[in-house]
């Protein structure tokens, strides 16, 4: 890889969990001439010391950077860019954020247009486990980063987003803010949700002396169970059209698999068909 | 731990796949003087060449072993139990499986008995991949092994298997078949159908270029989903009553959380909950 330019000269990060932390860490490491503004509680402030060149508690505190990076939950993210459009930023500066679903901050972004110079991302690096000590400047090394901009975005902004996310490692691809939390809802939301469902059932009808003698199963399937619940309520609430189509599509499949047990047939075709997409959601992956 | 004497000098394992597989390999390492005679096809028989003494291809041609370990899917087991107890073996002989569930075979050798000396086993040690290339001598180190002997199980039997669960590293523990296959009903089949739900209807959903932009999350979620067709479709069939229990408490579940999507009040408490089960669930783990 040729060294490229930092896009940007300072940058604020508003929220350093998991996301928010990792890239931190990861422009610190990238380009360690960009100064960095972190935004978050006290604590975690503390925390980041080291990897930040400044901390402060609020939003209206980070002066005048280049980028805006918008980390917080995602219903917080959108309060937040409604209170940057009242800020008068410079024209020049950019603000993006990381948050699970596109359709609700792209559409606050529309309505602050033109005070504000937008352009929504999404990296997917999840873990199960958020705050700033789990972060990692290679969170996002060779993982998607979906951009979501609309018509009205301009080249500039994309292109400096788009560097952001090159320049942590991660692959930039766009498409609409629906077509994201549509897919989204099947692929990261349905399994957080499912998760957390068999994770209560499983545990409600053994208890604890049954998740003893649970295998490795149990505990892979239902790892998402951890995740950090002001994440999820926020994405839920965001995404509640897209996930529900896609919880509908899990009831009906598994009201389907109750009914062939009912008659005594359940057939090897719901694990054929199961493992021929798992083959295909492994390809290009260690 | 002091060396233990072997509990048998012979042994027949049916069936080298997964399971199977591992008990061979960890006798070898355990106790390499015991004989093993393996029953399979042809080529898993070539594959498996070191690690027996004798390879036959059925059962009728297993000679006069200390012990008989059915490792096939569990209503093949059902049935190779039944073709033992036509065969006339030595009074001493134990036999046992390692299948997921318990009831129907712990039923058969009731009814074959007193033809048969018989103790049910089930070690918690699967993994999503199936066939003798994934066996390991040390699947069931530390791991649960769920042994259901009933009133007219003898003594004698039930030390024999708990010693070769002991011998290969796992702990054994003893409760009744109706108990195991409840508890194995949420902790271990419904997981299964769960991942294979979820991941179809990722899959179905969002095809091959969705799956790429999903994350780590769908990816252990559907950990399970690469299972062999041949084991499950046996294990529902064979427990299909429980299995159902626990699909109805978790499709409840799942529509309970679709009712709260529609409301827009999908609240911590799911995440909050789910959370303490998986922090039940990894206790003692690593």
């Amino acid at each position: 890889m040729t060294s490229l330019e930092p896009p940007f000269t300072s940058v604020a990060i508003v929220g350093l969990g998991l996301i928010g932390g990792s890239v931190a860490l990861g422009i610190r490491e990238r380009w360690p001439g960009v100064r960095i503004v972190g935004v978050d509680r006290a604590a975690v402030l503390a925390h980041a010391a080291d990897t930040i060149d400044r901390g402060v508690e609020s939003i209206s505190e980070i002066g005048e950077p280049d980028l805006v990076v918008l980390a917080a939950p995602v219903r917080q993210n959108v309060a937040l860019l409604a209170e940057l459009a009242t800020r008068r930023l410079r024209q020049e500066t950019v603000v993006t954020d990381v948050g699970g679903t596109k359709r609700d901050i792209v559409e606050a972004a529309r309505q602050a247009s033109p005070c504000l110079t937008f352009v929504g991302g999404h990296p997917i690096g999840g873990a199960e486990r958020g705050g700033f000590s789990f972060a990692h400047p290679k969170l996002f090394d060779g993982r998607p980063w979906i951009l979501t901009p609309d018509a009205d975005t301009s080249l500039r902004a994309l292109a400096a987003v788009e560097a952001l996310a090159r320049g942590l490692g991660a692959r930039p691809t766009t498409m609409s803010a629906a077509e994201h939390d549509r897919l989204m809802a099947f692929v990261s939301h349905l399994p957080q949700l499912t998760a957390s469902a068999l994770m209560h059932v499983a545990g409600a009808s053994t208890s604890g002396s049954g998740l003893r003698l649970a295998g490795r199963g149990l505990v892979d399937t239902t790892r998402l169970a951890s995740s950090p619940a002001d994440v999820w309520v926020d994405i839920c609430g965001s995404n509640a059209d897209a996930i529900g189509e896609a919880l509908d599509h899990l009831i009906s499949r598994l009201m389907k698999l109750r009914a062939d047990l009912k008659r005594g047939e359940v057939v090897a075709e719901t694990f054929v068909d199961a493992a021929h997409w798992r083959n295909e959601l492994m390809k290009g992956r260690d």
